[in-house]
This record gives C-alpha cells, sequence and structure tokens, in this order.
C-alpha cells in the first residue's frame, strides 16, 4: 500500500538471500529515517562495486583488479591451488589466514539432483592449470556434504591422470566441538583417522 | 578480506535492521553473481526512492507526493484519525484494507528507558489537528506493549480536554488463535470484554 516506487524497491529486496517481504519493509524504512547517514552512503557504495568488481579470470574470485590481488601477489605459492565451491569460501578461508597458496573457485558442486554437471563447473581450466604446472598441490577445500564430496570425488579422479599431488582438509572433531552434540558419521570419521599423541 | 569497496559495501548492508555481516555477504554475492538482472535494478530503485520519497508533512507517511496519497485522498475520511507508532504499522493497517480515514504517525512510543517523552513524540501536531476540528474521532491503533499502552493513557489524557471522541482497537483472541497457547493477559481481557452474541 506504499508509494509503487516504494513497492518496487521493497520487492527487489526481498528477493535477496536471507531477506523476506517484512525485513525488506523493515530495512527500506530504516534506510528512509537515516537519509544522510545510511541511505547515500549505501546507494554510493553499491554503485562503486557495480562499476568496478569483477570476477578473475584466473581464479574465479571477486575483485576491483584484474586479476585480482590474490593471483597478482607474487608472495603467494603458486604451486599450491586451494579448490573452493564459491567465493564466500574463498573468503572464509582468506578470513582464517591459514592458505597462503592460489585460488580456484568452481562455481557450484555436482548435483544430479539440480542438473548440475562437470561442464557446469570451472573444472577444464582447472584441470588446464594443473596440466601446465604438474608439480602443483590441488587442494580440495569442498564441503562435507553428499553434494561437496560427489565433487572431491570425481575432480581426484580426473587429477590423478595429471600427476599431481592432490589433498582435502581434514575431517573430525570442530574446535570447540563438544562430543555429546556431534552427529554419528563425524564421530565415527573422527574415530577413523585419530592421530598418535 | 575482499577488495575495500567490497568490505565497505558489506559493512554499510549489515547494519540495516534483520541483517548481519554473513548475510550482507550472502546478499552481496548473490546481487554480484546476478549483476543485470538483480544489481542494476535494485541500484536504480534505490536512487528512485532516495530522490523522490518525502516524509508527509500532514501525516507523517512516506510517499513521493506531498501531501501523501492518503492526506490527498477526498474520498477519506477527515473526520478519523488513526494515530499510529510508525510508518510501517501505517502500512499494516492499510494492507488490512479496514480503515477509510486518515493518519498521525507519532514517530515512536513514550518511554522511560529510553528517555523518550511526549517533546520527541509528534503530539503538539496531533492536538492542533483535533483543536482545529473537535468533531474528529481519534483511533489510538498502538501496540498492547507497556510503552504502547502509556503512551495511548497519555494521549487519551490530553485529548480529553479537546472534546474530542478517543477509541483503540480491541482487545483479544487474534484470529486462528488457540486457546491453550494464548497468554494469561489476553485471556482476561477477552473474558471481560466479552460480547454477547
Amino acid at each position: 500500500m506504499a508509494a509503487p516506487e516504494l513497492e518496487h524497491l521493497i520487492g527487489l529486496l526481498a528477493k535477496l538471500p536471507t531477506l523476506g517481504p517484512r525485513s525488506a519493509r523493515r530495512a527500506v524504512l530504516a534506510l528512509l529515517s537515516k537519509k544522510e547517514k545510511q541511505f547515500v552512503p549505501l546507494v554510493e557504495a553499491m554503485e562503486t562495486v557495480l562499476e568496478k568488481v569483477q570476477t578473475c579470470p584466473i581464479c574465479g574470485n571477486m575483485d576491483t583488479v584484474v586479476p585480482c590481488t590474490i593471483c597478482s601477489d607474487d608472495s603467494r605459492r603458486g604451486n599450491q591451488i586451494c579448490v573452493v565451491r564459491d567465493v564466500s569460501d574463498l573468503w572464509a578461508i582468506e578470513r582464517a589466514n591459514v592458505f597462503k597458496g592460489r585460488y580456484h573457485v568452481l562455481g557450484g558442486l555436482l548435483s544430479a539432483l539440480d542438473g548440475i554437471g562437470p561442464d557446469e563447473l570451472q573444472i577444464e581450466s582447472l584441470l588446464a592449470k594443473v596440466r601446465q604446472n604438474p608439480e602443483t598441490e590441488i587442494i580440495l577445500a569442498l564441503p562435507t556434504t553428499v553434494e561437496g564430496q560427489t565433487t572431491a570425488h570425481y575432480l581426484s579422479d580426473r587429477l590423478a591422470d595429471c600427476g599431481c599431488v592432490v589433498s582435502t582438509l581434514s575431517r573430525g572433531v570442530p574446535v570447540g566441538g563438544e562430543l555429546d552434540y556431534l552427529d554419528d558419521g563425524t564421530l565415527q570419521m573422527a574415530f577413523k583417522a585419530r592421530r598418535q599423541v
């Protein structure tokens, strides 16, 4: 019942993940109540991102420079490629500050249900990178879901022919994890992969 | 660890109600993956709203025209004013399509805890409207919280001197409400205000 321009904006915002019509309406009213302090800076920030941010043609990361900061950083190891599902997983690993190599964004996971096959993902470009430099270590940092593990299996099969080292992240009890609350699968995995101290 | 322009946008989005850093990040990545279909229309819609939408000086509604569509609609009864806390409550009543009078947005509720007194709210302008036209019926559509009821009490005290009719929304069992799940206060109120059928 608001003006059509407002309803249009609320409708567009409501399409974003984690938002719905009610939270979109609250967001718009919050922005309108702080026009100069919040609304104007937000619109400007959006315009800047829309204009400047691009997908890196080498790794698939989003950045304002091409190639992205990570790909053009010579201090990072070029012989380690961490394969991730999407840009948000890449950013999560960067926040943890544990990996100093390069990345490769698949753009999704194999999924028979959703009809996503190998051709929909950035797999050929990964194989091409490995063929160019067979000394590379490939670290598969994919989710431990059915789709994630199917994709990891498929990738290690394809990469086996290239002669490169393929590893995956370790699995087990997460830091701060109460054993009582863990699912059986994780506990079984943690027992199987136990380490001598 | 994303580009500073991206982090800036994520930070601004994370300040919106119901959003946090994680959902802001997901929203930005979703927008970047659908630049033409989602991102460009969203930025355009925001620019339009930022430029056109204003607060109505008469009722406090947000609209693209001044006075707002409701205040300038002659088919709506001018002798009924519905007093609401904020614009989202006004929109909720408009969506229900039950009221064909005018509105008055208070801009908040009296709250000793938050230090909000009568001078922070649009109370004087409401009294001025009533003094100009004492035939007006004032409908207090305020939340049934402590702050809402304090504000309703204060307003009916102040309005009593003006000689206008003051009413509030009825209280009781909501539509679709299971008695078993209702709080004691609502049940007590529903019994006290019972109606003969």
